[in-house]
């Protein structure tokens, strides 16, 4: 018998080898195993070919539980289906765009923890459990070799699309952005939803153009060393981050699943805010060491994005976050609300104010155009830089160390030779010559340890950015598809306008705070590699000149 | 009609593939060619095999001018054969005496130009034209795999063992470097001549054993760089170096040719003493600047080590060479009574005057066992070193100038991606990176450019060493070869004994200056690399805080 599966959502073909498939339409599946989140099978009319898993329904009568639309089971009936994601390692071969759409943020990952049983282990357990979600993994914008879109859970979306009734033309691309963001919906009107005055979000002219409106009371949080936690008698164990806001100064603990749980109302919350990726997840060796020590670096620079961040900052469930303590009922309380947030996707630019006068949507067009130039330029370049240095690393550990240790040999091969001659006035040379060796020997330690020190954080750096690079074709393409619908339909200027401006000047607001970012981040971190770099040649320096002492100690 | 040659002196084969002639015999030649000294052909006993060139004399009835006994016509009636000799390259392979002898002087070489006609060019318009010879290039003491020795002017001592009559065992192997020292023929009483007390040499007894008597009026020489000069109307050219002796203040030019000749006399004066090599000849390139300043650095060396050695310095030949102005006269007399000398070879000993008390033969032994232990590791060790530093060398100039540009570039792409972004608080930044990859540029470039200044010179000081270690061999052979007389001879104890103690005085404190001016040469040459490794780094520090800098200037 062949299996069936229910059509929950319209979805209309775009590229060859995808069918178009209807609401409520039976369709036959040629097998239950999805390919990155598509399914082949036929339509009603005999079409044969690819639709999205996420938009039908397997029906399988013989089993009691059914699988919710994303084809996963509830987590305490059934062990989910794990899907593994990982961003592909070819960074160096592709620019922002040029292959792999959205989807490519360094180390860095997208992920939406939606289990709904916040206690059990699952993540923590399982290899690689992840739903890539989010804006950073939807389609991509420029012109991609790749037609299988990641899945996404739009069913929020796509209700209230479903409700509402088109008076402009409607995108039928249930994949492009500005649909799923919520954008198309806040700009034809069918946004609605009860802003509360805390809820707002200034957007205010600066001197370089339109810009968030800064955190009135500015915060950092620091995050300790993980400790290692046990549960169900050491049968699971997780890694336990200690958080301390400087605005609370009390320590809450979390795990990396609440950080993955966080991120992922966050991007469903912000459309146009480039929402920084978490450090990657790691299937193995989650105890390991030196990936502890990387993922703690990769959270702290999480963080230090978030907490400057001057809208993600104060939202609710951020501070819901880092201030909820051990009490779990307060904790399910915020966690449930978060995840009711009214406020999401298209409500989202309801509780936008903007600066009195509206912006030219020329200059708007052309300042989006140039920032999409930058951002192509900017990936392009840090996959040059990233490769680069990361091979600058890999020489210093391997060539460099190799050489500075030969010639340390070799002169101790010299001293050894020397010591054959025992005369009183040769032993002081010949230890001079040894320490000498033991010196280059020493320096080529040095050499290998150093990279760790000043260019894993260029790296580190640049993979959060090229997270944050990933996030802003998705931006870009929001901004892009509301000036497009205003250009399309001149007869609704006024309040088309208005709506159009919010979301530019969100847009424009993002994209400043991005270069403040940048500037801010970049300067300081070439400013720590340039401060390590003469710590280390000055520790070489030190070495040489202790050495270049002994043959006048002896003498 | 085949080739014949005349036999001039005894020579009895020692190996596989040579064979014995006797003085007078008449030999057939199947080639007129020589191999590196050696000829083949048929003895009158119908032996084939090979025998010194020149130990025969080719028969040319209808030639006019004779070809001399090394085969070689004169050179105002004929070009000269010419013979290139080039030390092997792969010094690394091999250690002292392992494979290749005595010859292995790294790129410094031995050789004696006896051309009678000081003034002809064909030194210096001839590719690499040389006759091997002198101590370092005789045959080896150790065991060797090439059965092939270099030619040797010989006639000299070969003459003087046929006018003498043998009392004690004679060694009838011609290669034999304690026969062709003189060593003995000095240690059979056959030496005698007239020593005047300026010609007079004193072992004295120190603290460390017998050395030579200090210098009382010691002197250094400074080398000019070279000029070229060109004469017969710019049809021949030459290279003249200005020598100033600090003893006289006043400059000499000489000719590398100059220094070849006198290279000659020393060898041929002084059994026991180690000359040190001159620079490598060159074929081509002669006065491209690279190799005239390899070879004025070479020549400085060895200056160096003449005016440093208390016997060296002080000999009538060198200084004639130090001191002898621009009179062509006075030259000419000068180079006649340094090639008329009668105190060499044999005669060199009667020169000596020795510590009151004699030697323990068997103490001496055991020195002479042990300095032998030493100059094989020496040489060995030697043999490592150069070949790492030369190899660290090369990769400095390739692999690590290679690495910093190449950082240095991916920075500069940095920099420009960010300077798409033309916002005013970023321009700073912005020039601020692209100096920063300048900078690893030209930290580059210093990595390149640095191992001229401390490798190249350690460099040049093994190859003058291992000219040193490839003279060793001989010296002790010499030694070696009169303790062994003395042992076998007990009844003639007195004289012989006294002979050998010269000898040995001789020897032992040759070897005390071999250590001595080791032990300066390579603390100083050590302290040398250290400083400039030391301001290396600094220059690169330096580098990096300017560049730090950068990131304040513009903030």
């Amino acid at each position: 018998m062949a299996l069936k599966a229910r059509v929950l959502y319209d979805f209309s073909s775009e590229n060859p080898g995808e069918i178009s498939i209807a609401e409520n339409e039976l369709v036959t599946l040629f097998s239950e195993e999805e390919l990155e989140g598509w399914l082949e099978g036929e339509n009603s009319r005999g079409e044969a070919g690819l639709f999205p898993a996420s938009y039908v329904e397997i029906i399988r009568d013989q089993i009691t539980s059914s699988t919710n639309n994303n084809g996963f089971s509830s987590p305490k009936t059934q062990k989910p289906t794990h899907t593994s994601y990982t961003s592909p390692d070819t960074h160096s071969q592709r620019g922002l765009g040029a292959g792999s759409g959205g989807s490519g943020g360094g180390s860095f990952h997208t992920s939406q923890g939606s289990d709904d049983d916040w206690d059990d282990d699952w993540d923590d357990t399982s290899p690689a459990t992840e739903v890539p979600q989010g804006l950073g993994s939807s389609p991509p914008l420029y012109p991609v070799t790749s037609s299988l879109p990641a899945r996404r859970d739009s069913s929020q979306q796509h209700q209230q699309q479903a409700k509402s009734s088109a008076t402009v033309g409607r995108n039928l691309n249930r994949f492009s952005t500005f649909v799923k963001s919520g954008g198309e919906a806040f700009l034809l009107g069918e946004a609605s939803a009860f802003v509360k005055d805390g809820d707002k979000i200034c957007v205010v002219m600066g001197k370089h153009g339109p810009e968030w409106q800064e955190d009135p009371y500015p915060f950092t949080c620091t995050i300790d060393d993980p400790t290692k936690q046990t549960k169900f008698k050491g049968m699971k164990s997780y890694m336990s981050y200690g958080l301390t806001p400087t605005h609370t100064n009390v320590q809450v603990n979390r795990r990396y699943k609440h950080f993955d749980w966080l991120y992922a109302r966050l991007v469903e919350r912000f459309p146009v805010i480039s929402v920084p990726h978490l450090p990657e997840k790691q299937a193995t060796g989650r105890f390991e060491e030196d990936f502890i020590s990387k993922r703690r670096k990769g959270l702290i620079w999480w963080m230090n994005h978030m907490t400057s961040h001057p809208v993600l900052a104060r939202c609710d469930v951020f501070q819901h976050f880092l201030t909820c303590g051990a009490d779990e009922k307060a904790w399910k309380q915020g966690k449930r609300k978060a995840e009711r947030d009214e406020l999401v996707g298209a409500n989202f630019f309801l509780t936008i104010s903007t600066p009195d006068v509206p912006l030219d949507l020329q200059e708007v067009e052309s300042k989006i155009e140039g920032f999409k130039t930058f951002t192509k330029k900017m990936d392009e370049n840090s996959v040059v830089v990233n490769t680069t240095i990361n091979e600058f690393a890999r020489k210093q550990a391997a060539g460099f160390k190799k050489e500075y240790q030969k010639v340390g040999q070799s002169f101790k091969l010299l001293a050894q030779a020397f010591e054959l001659d025992q005369q009183a006035y040769s032993v002081g040379l010949n230890k001079a010559i040894a320490d000498t060796g033991e010196a280059y020997e020493a320096i080529g330690e040095y050499f290998a340890e150093q990279p760790r020190q000043d260019l894993d954080p260029i790296s580190d750096l640049l993979d959060l950015y090229r997270g944050h690079l990933a996030n802003f074709p998705d931006i870009i393409h929001v901004q892009k598809g509301a000036l497009t619908k205003v250009k399309d339909c001149p007869k609704q200027e006024g309040e088309l306008h208005d709506r159009c401006n919010i979301i530019s000047c969100a847009t424009l607001a993002e994209i400043q705070h991005f270069h403040r970012t940048r500037v801010r981040d970049f300067r300081s971190q070439m400013q720590h590699h340039l401060r390590q770099q003469i710590g280390f040649f000055q520790k070489i320096t030190a070495k040489l000149e202790d050495t270049l002492q002994r043959y006048d100690d002896d003498q």
